[in-house]
């Protein structure tokens, strides 16, 4: 397994196809906009025409797109992966779509002979970067062995959540929390500041509790300095809570906090931050608040 | 400052005055119950008939009591510590009530010549028994400087937050943060548990994530082995939340998600979990969502 | 035009059927059990033994179904109208789904030649029954000009909302203020009825009101009687706040009312509800609160 | 029962007070700005200096304020009516407080030989105006048939709903329902209006539906005009859905959609519109749609 094909050139998928061309593998890679993949070619990466096309010349490919809509499109479209698809090669999926649509790809890529992993990550545009993602895969234990020297070169941990599906699950259930804890700190941050507080103690207070966490550090510390560069984008949060939600849905659990985080992601879009960073929610609820953090 | 008055034995406050008296105070208590106070009398702590009463024996005393209406009667009732409260003295208050009642004492204690600081907590039972709570403190720059042996005695980690007030936003917020991680938490293992996922999975991707935290991972192994054990009870986080919201809605800022955590516990209480610990919330969704984690 | 299809033979279909063949149309019906047709012979219903082949037999055909997956399989499936449409025939939906599918279908049914109108009623069974819905209309003047024979069998009242998608909006719209007076009576009698006053007073009150309504009256009556027949579902209701969601979602509109409404039907649907009356969604908050309306 | 003290002249207030006049009783008002008092001497209200001095005058006294803390001044402050009150009086409060106040109103006079009725009205300003209110009234059957001729000249209907506190749980009911229907038609009107749909086919849908209501015409036209005189200010919603909320976590009620409704009059008061009507709530949410209704 040397030749690998990576479909989706966005904030993670192009750190990841880097990683793997730097790693030994030859990659050759396609993107919606093809510049995205060109600018890529000084670490060796080969331009494809067509999803298909990619399909027919790899041992193996990736994806990593930002929905269900573009992944139906490039994994089952006319010019799509399983047009080109051959017996015995690997799939692996890294976007975050709903467990519906990546069993209908282990279904119809299976039927041609092809292997499909889940694939969902966290750790966001910095650990795309380093290569030290942790991996959440849904998929056979032949699958996951499988897929060991692909997850090598773009994470530090892959974990096995059990056959396609879980993994999604696993990968919703992670957002949420995310979603939770920073909307905690926002309402908390506001509040704070709006009483004459000044937020930083908040933020030492929370340092040095039982219920610190690298994130809060992380976040605290971008919100304090105004740095929305984008790691995980507000409209991909709000994909990933309507995916949620759908699925508390359909299982009939009842999730009044994740609707409730839905709803302010709703908020922060139409106040046009829809590609701003997570961490800017809480510039959407400044304004509502009529106050600023610092 | 030698003779220090304990006022409140309950989960926090009978560890605390533990440790007054274990690192050399001499410890006056008192508490509504007089039996938690006699229970104590072999690590040395003396019975008061009153507050008033105690308050004529002590250099500094202290209160960690449950609500507002509680520490409203033990201070300013009829036979409460301001009746009894002479010039010089210390008053420290470890409950978290609202910053109004904290700038009422501090104004009514102050007049009568009496340092008065608020000083919540973080650390729950196990932290107030070994003596390492962080504690937030608001109260005048002098005021935190002769607070710091008792502080020293009782937590490991003293911030000032600013004047009093401060600390108890400071708080609340820290309480929101708490409630925020743990329906995020709980949200996502029912819908993950429903769906067929071990929950231990996600657990694991927590554990290896950016956003791992100490508290999800003593959550977590609480909810699995079913250990609700009071910590923090619902009882006490649906009165914090409460005083968060009314915070909020008096300095005009929007907390949607606080108002949907604030109604989990008020289903929870319903369901007659209030005097379990926080991390139950979750057995009165498993009712709900007709499921069970494991 | 005198024969006429109608497909989906559910609690509103059924009847609407029934309501064509009095008022002297000609009327080929199917449904997904066919059992349902069958009782319908009496009232000159004749039974087709597809949607494509009843598309053969008839000059206009209704549907009437429950959700998205439904229509799009009775419309565009391998046996569905489309296989069996002809140019200038008139299709009618009167499901609620999304504006999306109806948009779709005014498509590829007019590729065909076929005009489309999206018809979404309201008035429940018993505005289904007595022939007296309220027809909102998504379509084009022409369209809306042909429609009239057959909504005048079925209704009292087609208001024309604009092109297709339109009428859909104002549906889902007017949904949402069913549930949110719904809820709002079923949280206010709840607690009236938790405090210990009779509910009775509320409901007097109510309809003394400016904010009376016939509503209040119906449900009202029903909930203190304990008549949960099905008028409309819970299950419905649900989807139906769902397909607004997603549209708010999609057009970046707050609306967190709607969403916390959704939490309570997907509540009611986790305790086994779903079939029944939404009225009885103040059943599943009896239990949550511990106490009954009567 | 011949001379009657009015106190508290606002919107609600000092139109009920004129009514009074009118119907020929002898009015002493009092406000806390006293200009508003002066303003009705032509229509032959009396001018007293203190609710004390009021007190002493009159036969019984009506209070009409709005919110609890401005209650207890004028009822139980140094120069305020139970000051003043003697055996035999009858003492009714038409403001919307607390049951505990009330509670606490009808021991404190009770004990002085005054007989309390809270009585919290519903029809707004022009029900006022017209002495149209509906009456909702907590008292016994005796003090009930006392109110008879004072009712009798500010309302068209009285109901008793039980003891003193029974109509402050009947009335905040009612406005929970008041902020559920509007809220539902706003979060309809803006996602209608954002798809590019007219609202006024909403409009016309609701009033043609069997959940049409007089306040959906009168709002509905409002909000189409942009009148947002104040009939209900946001302010005084505001209050009472915490009061609802406060009473719901008291009774261990959860009541999901108070609580969010609570948080859209937050964020309408941090807009700076809470002087307003409560029908301008919408126009806070047409800034976070980034749409307009008209």
């Amino acid at each position: 397994m040397k030749k690998i094909g990576f479909l989706g050139m966005g904030l993670m998928g192009s750190r990841m196809a880097k990683n793997l061309a730097v790693k030994g593998f030859t990659v050759h890679g396609w993107n919606r906009t093809p510049a995205r993949v060109t600018e890529l070619a000084g670490a060796g990466v080969i331009a494809a025409a067509t999803p298909r096309a990619l399909a027919a010349e790899v041992d193996a490919f990736c994806t990593c797109v930002s929905d269900p809509a573009a992944l139906r499109e490039v994994a089952l479209g006319p010019d799509g992966l399983l047009a080109g698809a051959k017996k015995g090669q690997l799939f692996i999926d890294f976007s975050t779509v709903s467990g519906e649509l990546t069993q209908q790809l282990e279904t119809e890529f299976g039927a041609r002979g092809v292997d499909f992993a889940e694939a969902p990550v966290t750790g966001s545009k910095n650990g795309a970067e380093k290569g030290t993602l942790v991996i959440m895969t849904g998929c056979t234990p032949q699958t996951f062995a499988r897929c060991q020297p692909i997850f090598g070169a773009v994470g530090e941990k892959a974990i096995h959540c059990g056959p396609v599906g879980a993994a999604t699950q696993v990968k919703l259930a992670g957002n949420v929390l995310i979603a939770a804890m920073l909307q905690g700190l926002s309402e908390g941050m506001l509040l704070t500041a709006k009483a004459g507080v000044d937020v930083r103690k908040l933020l030492e207070v929370i340092a040095a509790s039982g219920f610190r966490s690298p994130y809060f550090d992380f976040k605290g510390k971008a919100i304090l300095e105004r740095d929305f560069t984008t790691h995980f984008s507000i409209d991909l949060m709000h994909k990933d809570l309507g995916l949620f939600l759908d699925s508390a849905a359909a299982q009939q659990v009842p999730t009044p906090t994740a609707a409730s985080l839905r709803e302010t992601y709703n908020l922060a879009r139409a106040a046009g931050k829809g590609d701003l960073d997570i961490g800017a929610v809480i510039t959407a609820f400044e304004v509502l608040a009529g106050t600023r953090i610092v």
